[in-house]
């Protein structure tokens, strides 16, 4: 918990920009009079639901590792900070998920609950476990292997027979209680086969991914007040899933398995079998979302909208900052046209921080 | 200049860690010494050749954008700091080219010449003219078109028929006087004619990279002694041609050109049919090195070897540093054993630092 002083702080700076930002100059000071009173008398505040949408999307817009932050304007925000209970944000959650990925059309989309330190203990709202096997291999999802052990030792049972491909339950956590954990609704979750234009073995690797990339472990920090449970989704960059969740060694791996299919001479580095069968993975990604009617895009487009961004928020006079090495994908780097620029990489708020793992 | 007080606190820096990590800590003190005399009574100091062998090697060392440092132990120094006019130093660049080239079998090596601010104004011992056309496009390599106009202004002539890969003269520069050029003997030039190993058609491209990569307008900057003249070369990693040179929209822009020959659907971002012309021209560069017996080496190979190298730097409790953005290569990044990895980007004394250009 921060020092009221602190909070006070950080709503002024916040609830100017809010207002002067978007022309309201006007508004700022009688509202900024009201918010410090309410601070000086309770030590908190509560954002307007207008305060709250367009923090979010300042957030967006200040977190410097994000390539899509030409669509900032675009994000929604659903108001569920009036929800108490486990099965109340449960519900919220299945609806996020179901008016996210609106039938592969995805929209960015955000749900904001009760600032009060409540946690989804998942990363993702939607992810697949990793069960470590007795000879030290994993089965899905390394990524995932010490969150599927906590929800394990939660109760949570995973499929008869489990596959790569097994979705984790949601784990919600209210301030000072036990967590709880839900199974989502196989039903409402829109899944992508991976299968590629060309090769009709593709199919036989059994990929498959998610369309809806929804982070749920970082606080949106706003105006002197923590969101700690505020899941929000953009739509996947096919380079995430072909060139890091699929290709990495670390994750699931699939290079030499395809490369092998492909026919490649796998003898020695330099035949870049590996480069090779790295880039008809992500086609298959970018093929089998589009053909599906999934919304994804791919490191070309999104790096041009990076420069449209850019070129954006020169215009408004706003300073661009960024993470070069999380702007830049990782395939293909020097392909794309922010390649050769230089960032500045400063940390605004409000913006998006990593918090802790829950059960830690 | 530098204020000699600071020659002789970098001299002493530099001579204690020459000495003690070489372990002959009692050579220091005495060298000191005479080292601290000298630059009382001249206001400078010279190094001994083994002095400036290690200094060399250690500058590398510290070059934090440098992927190929598992190999700083094995530079060469030639020493030519008693040469005085420029036709002496065009005999011996004409010789570090030949030795260093070693047909083929390329070593690393430095010549370093007298360190009283003469310079060479090429970025490169060895680049190709760039010539700016009446219709703004450029003839050749748009990298060097500056430098280009500067050899043509001082008189150099062209070819009577100039190519894309004509190569530029040398320009040296001794201090307080008009630069002089010369043309490098062709005879010297160690060429690699770039196929593919599949594609005969790629051959009809007609693309050519030279052997040897020699940096010549990066400053030694050592133990408070300028060396602005001491031009020294590794050997290629295979992305610095297929993956910048050849593929750079603003350098030789060569895939929608291999794309088309491929016959690869270029109508839109997603087919990548940029990623994979690109795949492919990293291909024929390996291939066509190895083949030509060329000394050079893959992203993979020199990823794995920097990784090597960190352990050996760890095992001397060295700390390491590098910039990110210049370790991870320019394709395929995440294929690399380095892109997980996080650096400090300290710039540590000896190193190399680039200068203003010296027409300017
Ligand atoms: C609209 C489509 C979007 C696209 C294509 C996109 C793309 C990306 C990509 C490729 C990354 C790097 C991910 C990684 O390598 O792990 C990233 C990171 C990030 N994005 Fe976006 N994004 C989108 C929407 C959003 C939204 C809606 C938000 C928040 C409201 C957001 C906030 C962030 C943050 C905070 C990071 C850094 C995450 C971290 O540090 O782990 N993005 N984004
Ligand atoms: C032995 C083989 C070598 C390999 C494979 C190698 C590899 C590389 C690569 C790939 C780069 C990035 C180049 C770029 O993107 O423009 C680089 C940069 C650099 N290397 Fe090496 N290198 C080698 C030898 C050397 C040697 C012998 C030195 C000096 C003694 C050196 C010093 C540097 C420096 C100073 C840079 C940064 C250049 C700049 O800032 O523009 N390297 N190296």
């Amino acid at each position: 918990v921060q020092p009221v002083g602190e909070v006070a702080k950080e709503a002024e700076a916040y609830l100017k920009q809010c207002y002067v930002e978007r022309g309201l100059p006007e508004v700022f000071l009688p509202r900024w009079q009201e918010v410090r009173e309410e601070i000086a008398k309770t030590g908190k505040y509560e954002h307007t639901l207008d305060e709250l949408s367009y923090g979010a999307r300042l957030a967006w817009r200040n977190s410097s590792r994000c390539v899509g932050r030409y669509f900032w304007q675009s994000l929604q925000i659903r108001d569920m900070r009036h929800l108490e209970t486990e099965e109340e944000m449960y519900g919220a959650i299945v609806d996020h998920i179901k008016i996210a990925t609106n039938k592969g059309d995805l929209r960015a989309l955000m749900t904001a609950f009760k600032p009060d330190g409540r946690r989804l203990w998942n990363a993702q709202l939607l992810r697949y476990a990793g069960y470590k096997q007795e000879d030290g291999m994993v089965l899905g999802d390394p990524a995932n292997v010490e969150f599927t052990e906590q929800a394990l030792e939660l109760g949570w049972k995973p499929p008869a027979n489990p596959t790569p491909f097994d979705y984790l339950p949601l784990v919600i956590q209210l301030p000072g209680k036990e967590p709880k954990w839900f199974d989502i609704p196989p039903e409402i979750i829109l899944d992508v086969k991976i299968v590629h234009p060309d090769y009709e073995w593709f199919e036989e690797l059994g990929l498959k991914w998610y369309a809806l990339p929804a982070v749920c472990n970082m606080s949106l920090d706003l105006g002197g007040v923590q969101y700690t449970c505020t899941p929000f989704n953009g739509f996947y960059m096919g380079t995430e899933i072909g060139g890091r969740n699929f290709s990495d060694t670390y994750r699931y791996n699939k290079l030499p398995a395809i490369a092998k299919k492909m026919g490649l001479d796998c003898s020695s580095n330099d035949t870049l079998w590996k480069d090779r069968a790295l880039i008809e993975l992500n086609v298959a990604v970018l093929h089998s979302f589009k053909e599906q009617g999934v919304r994804l895009i791919d490191h070309h487009s999104m790096t041009d909208y990076f420069m449209e961004f850019m070129a954006d928020e020169q215009k408004c006079q706003r300073p661009i900052h960024a993470d070069w090495g999380w702007i830049v994908p990782p395939i293909s780097g020097s392909l794309t046209p922010v390649y050769p620029l230089e960032f500045e990489n400063r940390i605004l708020k409000p913006n998006y921080f990593y918090m802790s793992d829950a059960w830690k």
